[in-house]
């Protein structure tokens, strides 16, 4: 079994540095952990109090009695080490180190006290994540160890990274998008586990459809590759590098203190790899919505139905700048189109409906163009704020709360029956429009998978991650 | 006075299409007109009910007897011209046309109603905006015609586009980001006014400080660069086009019926006339948030100031990317530096706090870098969710409400002050964070015109916009 395996599953966890004072990062750990609805034994280890934060608390991990499966330490650097010793002797093989002032900081005393903690490490056959790290997070058993109040949990994304703000700090960002994650692990400087472990780990795990990370510093490169080619046989990795710049790189070094590499280097070794490269962390989220929910595309034709010309001459601008294509359809298919669409529709692809609110069409003409095996996957801009509209409307026209008990339901059967398009056909669905995750009319498509993103070029970089990932894996 | 001054800021209104059946469009934008709280004088114009939505109605325009200002007609295409001649003869010299049905739409019928329309209004010296547009709001005048209701009306940004999706269904994107527009056109298929007469007039009007182009065509090419030329003298103009790809093109023609340039040319035609092109409508608006609110930069030299690694390396790297520099401080400028930040902080450019909450040394480290001459504008990333933690907190632990209520009065100062350093070095200063509008963490500081956005890349675009438009005005 994988170490991370374990430490991202434990049956029960000791933390040290949580009490009751409710402005400590260890507190405010623990108080996540609990509220996330972590179901497995909890022991708080503290020197004085009786209990912590309503459970019962430990002077030390030997008055436990028990063999606990992982240990969270949020303590003063100086005092780590011989804390990991106490855990190392009653038995925890696995733990995560918050606490920082180790190798990151300047001077030789944090690079010793780093050094021994991993020698401690060594000597009991502990793995562990850190030090400074923030935590993890594992929707599998509802486990919250970092400081972020309940994070959008779920889903498919898995994410594992070299910077705490960007696993912890990043989630009100993709609350905001609609993006859950299943699984993150902070790094820190990773004195043990590292990119590479988590890379391996996250490949095993069946319930993760895509993998971001971020990554400042590859330590093991050949170990990187080597796993990173793997785990592209089954599944998207996708990741950010930003130490390829002079100031970049100086930037790095004294944030995880080690050596970056040029730009050209890394995008050697992700290429190598087959690892998709983004630029910054909104678009490595875009890219793995895609990724890990909608099929692949098999070639780079694509279809645009619209209602509104603006958005349909912006991706189809967009489609064809990132390297696809948007074929003009054959006149048989054009013909069939004609019947379903009104009168005023252009339906040469774009297929541009101008004012249509049926949504029902949308989903038959996305239907006939996949049908056709004309493209090989769809952009769609359109979804109304139908159901909004009316929950607005009813309030200044009372008269048409029975309209609405109509229209919302049949815009939610709709949208369940939109997102089932792609999975039928196998070809990749991308839209597009304003509304969030929060909207009634928009909000069910996004949980049910199918990425929503307010501008072309957002979609059609995607889409075209979804052509890549294809032919990465088709080639590995 | 130009034309649009007056159909913008009208001192009365008829409306045709507004009944008092919710579902029609023109009963929607009358609606909003009436509920956006603008003072004008209202009349519908309506065949047979005697009231619309509560207002007086009236049979038809002479039966108001009183010359009124503008007319905005939503009407079956047929009959538009036989109104657009009663309003001609009724004394209005101002219309916007939503109607669709003319030009778009393929046939002749469509292009000699165009036409037709075209003549009447030119017998009448009047001037209209459309046909085929979703209508203006002007948050000057408090006046909102469009089907959106409340708009994020206010702020300093104006927004002329040929495509009405992006005028009016684009504000939910707006809103989520913190995004006000002050005046926005939908100018249709510009049978009268057109995107040059936006450019002119948003140019002269004083409030607006930062103007948005939605361009498929240019349909007087030399005309707009003459008007767009004037405009960068004293305010920024950034456009998006699209109609540079073939199938960019063709989506367009179906569009706008206006024959679209390849790329090249349009980028020499908005180089010439000193406008910025954005490469989508969401990067327009990441501009137009900073140009229309900071400093310009007068070079490229970057100060970066966070309290967490991973934001601080991409910042670097991004900026560095787009072509500005993250230069090392001077020995100088980095022992001042020394001397308020504490001993794990790393000084020399990008200064990293590491685990600072104090947002107090932030803004004295921003004065200090921008005091040093040593750079021309400052990115800052760190500023923590406090607010919104403590609100979170206090849900849990009772015992905080009274730090609580010293801590977020505090934040609330700091906001404050923080967004009048720009000002007072005349350096402009960008916020990386992935809180949003909605927080109390932050939303005051992206009230107070300091942008913020999620990602390094998005913040780094936007400060180049600023040395960018900068240097167009110097050599204008």
């Amino acid at each position: 079994m994988h170490p991370l395996k374990q430490l991202m599953n434990p049956g029960s966890i000791a933390f040290w540095g949580a009490s009751n004072n409710p402005m400590k990062m260890g507190t405010i750990q623990l108080a996540n952990v609990i509220e996330t609805g972590y179901t497995g034994d909890i022991y708080p280890v503290h020197p004085s109090e009786s209990t912590v934060l309503g459970l019962p608390a430990y002077a030390s991990i030997s008055a436990v009695g028990k063999t606990v499966d992982l240990a969270q330490l949020t303590l003063p650097t100086d005092v780590v080490p011989g804390i990991l010793d106490e855990c190392g002797r009653a038995g925890i093989r696995r733990a995560i180190v918050i606490s920082g002032g180790f190798k990151e900081v300047p001077g030789e005393k944090g690079r010793q006290l780093e050094r021994e903690i991993i020698e401690i490490a060594s000597k009991y056959d502990m793995r562990f994540l850190g030090p400074n790290c923030v935590g993890i997070f594992n929707s599998h058993c509802s486990l919250n160890t970092t400081t972020i109040h309940s994070p959008p949990m779920g889903g498919k994304i898995a994410f594992a990274s070299q910077s705490g703000a960007y696993t912890a700090m990043i989630n009100p960002y993709l609350r905001a998008q609609g993006i859950k994650m299943c699984q993150t692990l902070s790094v820190g400087n990773e004195a043990d586990l590292d990119l590479t472990d988590c890379v391996e780990y996250l490949a095993s795990e069946p319930e993760v459809k895509a993998i971001g990370l971020y990554v400042e510093t590859v330590r093991r490169p050949r170990e990187f590759v080597r796993a990173a080619a793997e785990a592209v046989k089954v599944k998207p990795v996708v990741a950010i590098y930003v130490g390829g710049t002079e100031a970049g790189s100086r930037s790095s070094l004294s944030h995880t203190g080690a050596l970056s590499g040029p730009d050209e280097v890394y995008d050697g070794l992700f290429r190598q790899a087959g690892v998709i490269r983004a630029a910054d962390i909104d678009q490595m989220f875009d890219l793995l919505r895609a990724l890990s929910s909608q099929p692949l595309a098999e070639a780079g034709r694509m279809a645009v139905i619209t209602n509104s010309g603006g958005p349909g001459s912006s991706l189809a601008y967009h489609i064809e700048k990132a390297g696809m294509s948007v074929p003009t359809f054959s006149d048989e298919l054009a013909a069939r189109l004609d019947q379903v669409t009104g009168r005023l529709a252009y339906v040469r692809n774009p297929i541009d409906l101008t004012f249509e609110t049926d949504m029902l069409i949308f989903k038959r003409l996305l239907e006939m163009v996949f049908e056709s095996g004309e493209v090989d996957g769809a952009f769609l801009y359109g979804i109304f704020g139908g159901p909004d509209f009316m929950v607005n409307m009813v309030k200044r026209f009372p008269e048409l709360e029975k309209l609405k008990e109509v229209l919302v339901p049949a815009h939610m059967k709709f949208l369940a029956e939109l997102a089932e398009v792609p999975k039928t056909f196998g070809k990749p669905l991308v839209v597009m429009s304003f509304l969030g995750p929060e909207t009634v009319s928009v909000g069910p498509l996004i949980d049910d998978g199918v990425p929503v993103y307010p501008s072309a070029v957002r979609s059609a970089r995607a889409m075209r991650a979804l052509l890549d990932y294809g032919r990465i894996r088709n080639s590995a």
